[in-house]
């Protein structure tokens, strides 16, 4: 199989996985663009996400930006071929830009040279924290900005 | 109309809109248990709410909070008959617990002496800023930590 063509399998069987196991990422019409190590890209369309005032309600798009963070830690983790449990315990978002269409967020590690510490932790000691941006986009422009804490337990 | 009969009228009210106007808090199954001017307290059960792990999605957990801050000035405004569209600038969340049931979300302002002066520029200016907590709660224990900004525009 292509790299091209492993790539979109692993994003088709990540949405299938959050849009089964996550009722409101279905409600929400979650889509995956890109599943890889160094970041993913999910997105969702307007209309079963939007507020009273015909934006993006920033509960959706909250939701979106911590279902990206989570992802990319999930993908990471699995090629490392680490069982753990991903639990949330803070995250700071800023709405940046009123959203009024399809929306994206694409999750990287806040620190690239986290990465190696919190593997070698996790292994050990079988717990350990790592942080991850989320940046939202709308037609093309930043539309806000996520920071989610993570901690891994194995 | 009783006070109490008022009150209960405001939070079904206030339910139908959310639910008619933002889908995910449908999709949320969303209700709202009380809707008065010293705090609003939403509900959600788990079964829509649910992640991969059988606990409350953090994305859940997150909208549920905004649409309780929110709620609260909406209520507030409504009260001071100032008709102005509401807009959430940031968010801090702190997940505490896990979440294994129906969870509810308790929005007071940050501080009860920012109201005035928040309503005296906003009538003056067209434009103001508050900040609104919310706690979340589980079986009767406090679950997470919501701090979210919002600025008015009228």
């Amino acid at each position: 199989m292509s790299e091209e063509r492993a790539a979109a399998v692993e994003a088709r069987a990540l949405r299938d996985y959050l849009r089964r196991r996550i009722p409101l990422a279905a409600a929400m019409d979650l889509d995956v663009l890109d599943a890889g190590a160094g970041s993913v890209l999910l997105s969702a369309p307007l209309a079963p996400n939007v507020n009273h005032r015909g934006t993006a309600f920033g509960g959706s798009v909250s939701a979106l930006a911590i279902l990206s963070a989570w992802s990319l830690l999930h993908v990471r983790l699995h090629d490392e071929s680490i069982e753990s449990r991903l639990v949330i315990q803070r995250n700071v978002m800023e709405y940046l830009q009123p959203i009024d269409g399809t929306f994206t967020a694409r999750a990287t590690l806040a620190t690239a040279e986290s990465w190696d510490p919190f593997v070698r932790l996790l292994r050990r000691r079988g717990k350990a924290r790592i942080a991850v941006l989320a940046s939202l986009e709308y037609g093309g422009a930043v539309a806000g900005r996520f920071e989610g804490e993570f901690v891994a337990l194995t």
